[in-house]
């Protein structure tokens, strides 16, 4: 029998077990253009925590009692399209389940590209990856000699963010939460890491960035985007991924130094991954042979077995991963 | 015997009678290339306010114990240089003090433009109307079509922003405090008026822009940012001008809609009209086009007498004003 995640109520804060709920599925028939499809690996992402409420959103939420979903990579079991055969693999968005049964069009074959695995497309090759990519490169503008700070470096997109700008010639300021961690941003090839976890962010960046930051690199909002405002140079750019810290409080956020938008023509841009998916020929090229050089690394944190996978959610909010978190099947 | 105004100290929130004092000064010598100036009308800004701290911002700071500057436009007294004569009009930046002797290389003889009072030099074809024109036009990317919110929409930059956007085909929204000004804003053409002092923003924006808002002129920070996040449509962008708000209260911004930015791929940028200068042909001519054709109005609040500069400046922190505040001597 297969299985899925359903939403039983809207949470406050982090989801508890009676939030969501595991419970068995039944497959729609395997009628002419459909396709069958065993999950092998599912994502866990923090936009995820957003669809749980009832709010417009750039994602439509999650509805009560029905199963969720989220982006996977699975194998082709059964096919009654030409498209698609037994043994492909394929990424597609029903996620949080084992198994399903949709049109061949829901499902979209791995490219062939060499020495990367198939998961790579849930992170470095997927939406993390290209949450990165075009933020950095396209949002924030950011070139060859800029001073980039990254919130949430050791994170999925941040970890990918240090990557990148180092392989694009940038200097790089982490930011992480712990000794661990900031010396796994250390690893990434960043050039000054702040953990967060040991002091106001505010200094800590002053002090890093002697000379100021060109770009910021938003994953988390609150203390971090203050002390970029507080640190921008002239013309400074921002790219507004993430603000995690938002997601589960719904507490406002203080900003000290936001009148240096003005001084400083700082831009402040908001974006989202989906929007560039115009692109992703481009970003496959460039960015998969970053990959293939061994200039932008993947690190996951794998929790193993669909059962895990309400826990390795919450564990994005509670600072459990270190890059990519997963969950394999 | 000329008099000028000096900072004597650096204020905490509005400056007081301490804070700034009127002296007496020595001209410099009418050497030859110099010219001497008396002042007809000065300009009181609230960027001014930001200069009287000891802080790096895009203007320098005002000195202890020295003369003020600003914008001032005057007549030719007297000229040892040939590019200027007695009788001409000139725009310059030796304001909040009567008479002046510099260099004709820091005085800027006005443009003719055809049925323009001197004194829009310091107003609509000054740094209020070029801080509207280019912020709306340029960094907001207005047009026709659009619905622009404008905060302190009865200020000097405020009615300007107004006036421009209806010229240009926008639906516009604006914000001011008491029954006159709205009454004000509504009789520059403005759609939609909200009386920020007769209840939350953020409430009445809502029910004001029911579509929502693509344009968010900020003059203010604070609540009314917020409500513009709140309200603010996908691919909104915010010109960022003034936030007079915080210019004295140091208090941090609270933002309970800061998160979206990201859902709704919000710009928000910071500029200066001063960024601006290599473009004043083209604001000449479309601005002073406006104006001619009756489309741009001047609405002035003018105190006499070097005397009441000080008043004059406070005023803008006190709402005294209503359009662009002037002190003519």
């Amino acid at each position: 029998m297969a299985r899925a995640w359903h939403l039983m109520n809207r949470p406050t804060g982090i989801p508890t077990n009676d939030d969501a709920v595991l419970k068995d599925i039944a497959l729609a028939p395997l009628d002419d253009g459909m396709v069958h499809v065993r999950n092998r690996w599912l994502s866990v992402d923090p936009y995820m925590r957003s669809r749980m409420n009832d709010v417009k959103s750039y994602v439509p939420s999650f509805q009560i009692g029905e199963p969720m979903t989220g982006g996977a990579v699975g194998e082709v079991v059964e096919s009654r399209d030409p498209s698609l055969q037994p043994g492909d693999m394929v990424l597609h968005m029903a996620g949080w389940r084992d198994e399903v049964v949709e049109p061949a069009g829901h499902f979209n074959k791995l490219p062939p590209i060499p020495g990367v695995e198939p998961q790579a497309f849930l992170a470095n090759l997927g939406l993390t990856g290209g949450t990165a990519y075009f933020g950095l490169l396209d949002v924030a503008a950011a070139k060859a000699g800029d001073i980039v700070f990254v919130s949430a470096a050791a994170g999925a997109v941040g970890s990918a963010v240090v990557q990148i700008a180092k392989a694009k010639g940038m200097t790089v300021i982490g930011s992480a939460g712990g000794a661990d961690k900031c010396e796994f941003v250390r690893s990434l090839g960043a050039d000054e890491v702040i953990d967060y976890k040991a002091g106001p962010v505010v200094k800590s960046l002053m002090a890093a960035a002697t000379k100021g930051i060109d770009v910021y690199f938003d994953n988390v909002g609150g203390d971090h985007l203050d002390a970029a405002l507080a640190a921008a140079r002239q013309n400074a750019r921002f790219a507004m991924c993430g603000m995690i810290e938002g997601y589960n409080t719904g507490e406002p956020t203080t900003l000290r130094y936001i009148m240096r938008v003005v001084a400083m023509r700082i831009r402040m841009q908001g974006f989202i991954y989906t929007d560039y998916m115009g692109r992703l020929g481009e970003f496959y090229q460039d960015m998969g042979a970053m990959i293939a050089g061994g200039q932008v690394k993947e690190r996951e944190t794998v929790m193993d077995g669909l059962d895990s996978a309400l826990d390795a959610f919450r564990g994005l909010f509670t600072g459990a991963n270190t890059g990519k978190m997963l969950v394999r099947l």
